[in-house]
């Protein structure tokens, strides 16, 4: 049997049945692809996921990433891994033909993704910067810029980061010292010489591939020799590690060097690095010191243009989590099968013992588990829908539609998934006990490298300000009613199945709910917002993931479905019944205790705290 | 400034203040020990911590004990701080005089036990088994194994384990299958050859003591040569790793080998072994193969007895993740103090940024934590206080009520401390950001380490089914009445402070609301039992920690108190006032869904599990 990552028949529903994948695949952008042609692909990715990411999983743990003479030297298995990705077509996928890819849906692209995340997050993680940073400069960046730096990385030639924190700011970007002084024009853009510290640089270095791009971002000093105050005078900057040498020569190595490697937790085959721009002790670019960039986008627009990347990169970590919860999931279940300890039930106590998944403590936390990271799953592919429907519905409004959606549901795509994705890898360690607790099994890595997951690219803290502070309430609140229409939809829908009814009654009245607690947040004292913000994020995640449960239960169920009678509706139906049952009072009894709008988290003195 | 491992004035407060412990050292088996001398002893368990405990608490993690040609070895530094510890008479302290001891009230024992732990658990660990050892051989063992087993390791010659799980079996004792084969009498007791193998011992073996004395769980075999089901057949005994020699020669070893070292998330120091019992292929002592073992006890007593141990290992567990906790809690304020981030509050844009301590996100974080780590610690010295009552207590009923509610409180002692003292640790990760996920912070350390307690010494799924089982069942429920007594006295105490008479309403409500839970259950469907236990015991731990919060801070607050008016009793309330407004309504919440006694998780079929 091969390794089980993501359920694939749960997988294949989710696309095909619940997200109407086909529907989407009949839009003339998507005209090379079909039902079979999608499959194919997911085929040739829990291949390779299997064969060649799965297996250096526990070994790039025990071996990490070290800084040698020549920079940062990680396991070669990882550079055999990410070799076979790209020639297997997935890096170059999800980018439009004019740019050598095959236009894949996102939807789809995220569904591969999943798979190898889910055998192997640390290598995957490589593959995904790059796509996030090719994508940004395919949209933002000038002609030259996306042959220059877009092109090698679709062809898997370089490979790209994201350069953001620095050791003194990281949720604060405001503060970033980095300095940008400009050098005059250049064919590919305008060029800087670039001076800082970035921290936290995933794939910062590696040997793998030949080149490296890092998007950094950066402040050009004022007339006095000063930085600018605030986010609005930061810019964005591309600062390829090797320079193109000229007239064909063999290129010139950039101002960036590695100060230090970062030993983490979990997630250990990803190198991260402390970087030095424009040290100039080791390299001095044209006689210089000085990391030459080039300007990507317009001066001052750095973090509107990052965000490209960054949104992107939440919707990523989202979806690395709930890959790591269903892959515990799955060896959960086959532990639980296989174990045998005590009876259930009344038995003769010389009978044999029964397989522990039939302890209805054990049956809680699978069923738990399954919810959180299905449920995890389906709002990361519901959010990648939304970016295929953001780029290609028909009108104009369906696609601003999509776009407004997703911006609401981006914090809790990241940060429900990360949260309660973690959530059902600790089930997995519990479901295994002892054994659990040991490296000889996957699910104790799992749940280290999961435990990243509510930290970067935005803490839980920094997703549920941008939730309460800025995507509530943007546009007056419109993507919310957009939210509250889709989720009557569904209640419309389940209404008409006898065993689904109570929950649309249920899901209906905690959305309104939540819709008089936003309420009055929108005018509550601003400490109050502030000392509320995650739980308020944490309690519409729940509700949101509720009614995902409720609508693929419905799908899954309806007469004439292509599951309904099998095992996978059935399996839908009780883990849904369970989220209702179980899961959503607490999102209720959060927001009961938010709409009290106290601020006494708020004003509690910092003084208190011995 | 001394490493801070565990708040000292709260310490202070919560055993002369909150605990009276000046009354209980009037009682005259006390009469050697003073708030002085208390004090005294606990400023050397802070100083042999700091000094000896935590210097290697990295080390001990980065260098795993290992399996060398004769037996375990670990770090010196592992064995120089227990030799400290044995020493300065910790080992020593909780015994009675005439076994050399100092008579220790149980509270101030687990005071000093929790300062060590906030150290370094995986060392202290091998401490806390072997007083727990030695105790169970002082209650249990015949006079000669007192003087042959228990007086070496109160004197720090020998140490000892405990011996349960089997690689079949281990939340399922019945299923046990190590045999011991009687051998006749001996001075030492009843002897016996055992066979078969013993999983997950800490401290199974290892270079610091001269001998290790493991307490072993076996089955003696009937006539046909088979062993009796159930657990009402299993004995105890007594297991040397070298036998006494003969007229003063050196020992014998025994027949007891590693076969194999656990390698754990964390909780590193803590050799953890395979053992094999009477494999004969190494030690054959007289000859014979056969681990050579002492009967402690009755036949059949076995499993009787070893609760003796359990019972205590079950609170240390909870100290342990309660004083990992508490360490956790206080190197975050610190780092909160320090780390400087963004701005609280409206401010010009070119204001220095805060210290994140001002930020009501963190805050809420921080005052979460306290409520988890000092409520857990409350939780277990409330525990330690009652066994120092049950006892010492004046009267045969109030020894017995004293033992009644220890038996009630165990399983949330040792369950609510893991799994809420865990996200207190979660929280310190978190309030570090992408710092707290290194190795070069101890809060990443701290959280690994912690993540075991759920699991050892009776995960959480088997302190459940004991909770609802038979603690909350036993003698007609009347643990529950004294506890529902203590609570009423707690409130009426509260009601005479207008700041915490609301509190007092709401523990009254919930607890009314347990009690009613608690009164259906007991008539409720098996397996709706069964289902709901994890959930009933956490929403009991809630409640219980929340008495404990109320009754402490309305001592703290009480006219006349030394802490009135000073950070601390200031401190209190705001987590009260926290863990009331957000913490009890969680445990509330629950107990409506367990309240409609549903057996949809027991009836979910294992088949939908894919």
């Amino acid at each position: 049997m091969s390794p089980r990552l993501i359920e694939r028949a749960n997988l294949d529903f989710l696309l095909f049945e619940w997200l109407g994948l086909e529907r989407l695949l009949e839009r003339p952008v998507f005209c090379e692809h079909s039902r079979e042609s999608v499959g194919a692909q997911l085929d040739l990715a829990e291949r390779i996921a299997a064969e060649r990411f799965l297996p250096h999983y526990k070994l790039s743990d025990q071996i990490e990433p070290v800084l040698g003479e020549g920079g940062v030297e990680v396991l070669p298995a990882i550079g055999e891994a990410l070799t076979a990705f790209a020639e297997a077509g997935f890096l170059a996928a999800p980018f439009a033909e004019d740019l050598d890819g095959m236009r894949v849906p996102e939807v789809v692209h995220a569904a591969g993704m999943g798979l190898f995340m889910a055998a192997n997050i640390a290598t995957s993680a490589y593959a995904m910067l790059t796509i996030a940073n090719a994508r940004l400069l395919a949209a933002h960046g000038s002609p030259s810029q996306i042959e220059a730096f877009a092109r090698p990385q679709i062809a898997g030639e370089a490979f790209g980061t994201m350069c953001l924190s620095e050791p003194q700011a990281g949720s604060s970007l405001a503060d970033i010292r980095t300095r940008a002084v400009p050098e005059g024009d250049d064919p590919l853009g305008e060029r800087f010489r670039l001076f800082g510290n970035k921290m936290w640089i995933s794939g910062g270095d590696q040997n793998v591939s030949g080149n490296i791009f890092h998007l950094v971002l950066a402040k050009i000093p004022q007339a006095d020799g000063t930085l600018p105050e605030g986010t609005a005078s930061i810019s964005l900057f591309v600062v390829p590690k090797w320079l193109a040498g000229e007239g064909g020569k063999a290129g010139v190595r950039n101002d960036v060097v590695v100060a230090g490697l970062n030993h983490k937790m979990g997630y250990r085959g990803t190198a991260n690095c402390l970087l030095n721009f424009g040290e100039g002790t080791r390299y001095r670019p044209h006689g210089e010191a000085g990391a030459i960039g080039y300007l990507v986008g317009e001066r001052g627009q750095g973090l509107a243009i990052m965000f490209h990347m960054m949104n992107e990169a939440r919707i990523a970590v989202g979806l690395g989590a709930a890959a790591l919860a269903c892959r515990a999931h799955l060896l959960s279940v086959d532990y639980a099968r296989q174990r045998t300890q005590g009876r259930a039930g009344r038995k003769e106590k010389n009978a044999a013992p029964d397989p522990i998944i039939k302890h209805p403590d054990v049956k809680r936390m699978l069923v738990s588990q399954k919810c959180y990271a299905e449920g995890a799953l389906s709002l990361i592919l519901f959010c990648a829908r939304l970016v295929d429907e953001r780029e290609t519905a028909a009108s104009e409004e369906e696609r601003a539609g999509a776009d407004q959606l997703l911006g609401l549901l981006t914090p809790a795509a990241k940060t429900w998934s990360s949260q309660w994705g973690l959530a059902a890898n600790d089930l997995a360690i519990q479901i295994h006990g002892g054994y659990g607790y040991t490296r000889d099994f996957d699910v104790e890595q799992l749940y280290r490298d999961n435990r990243l997951n509510p930290i970067h690219e935005g803490t839980t803290g920094i997703q549920g300000i941008d939730f309460v502070g800025r995507k509530l309430v943007r546009d007056g609140g419109a993507a919310l009613d957009l939210l509250g229409r889709r989720i009557d939809d569904s209640c419309r829908e389940a209404l008409r199945d006898a065993g689904l009814r109570p929950f649309a009654g249920k899901l209906d009245a905690a959305w309104r709910q939540f819709r008089a607690v936003a309420d009055k947040l929108r005018e509550a004292d601003r400490r109050a917002v502030l000392g509320n913000a995650t739980e308020m994020l944490d309690a519409f995640g729940h509700i949101v993931v509720a009614w995902l449960w409720l609508d693929q239960t419905s799908v899954a169920l309806r007469a004439g479905s292509a599951r309904a009678g099998e095992p996978l509706a059935a399996a839908k139906l009780a883990a849904c019944a369970f989220f209702f049952d179980v899961e959503l009072p607490r999102a209720e009894c959060s927001l009961a205790t938010i709409a009290r709008m106290s601020t006494a988290v708020a004003d509690i003195p910092a003084g208190i705290f011995q």
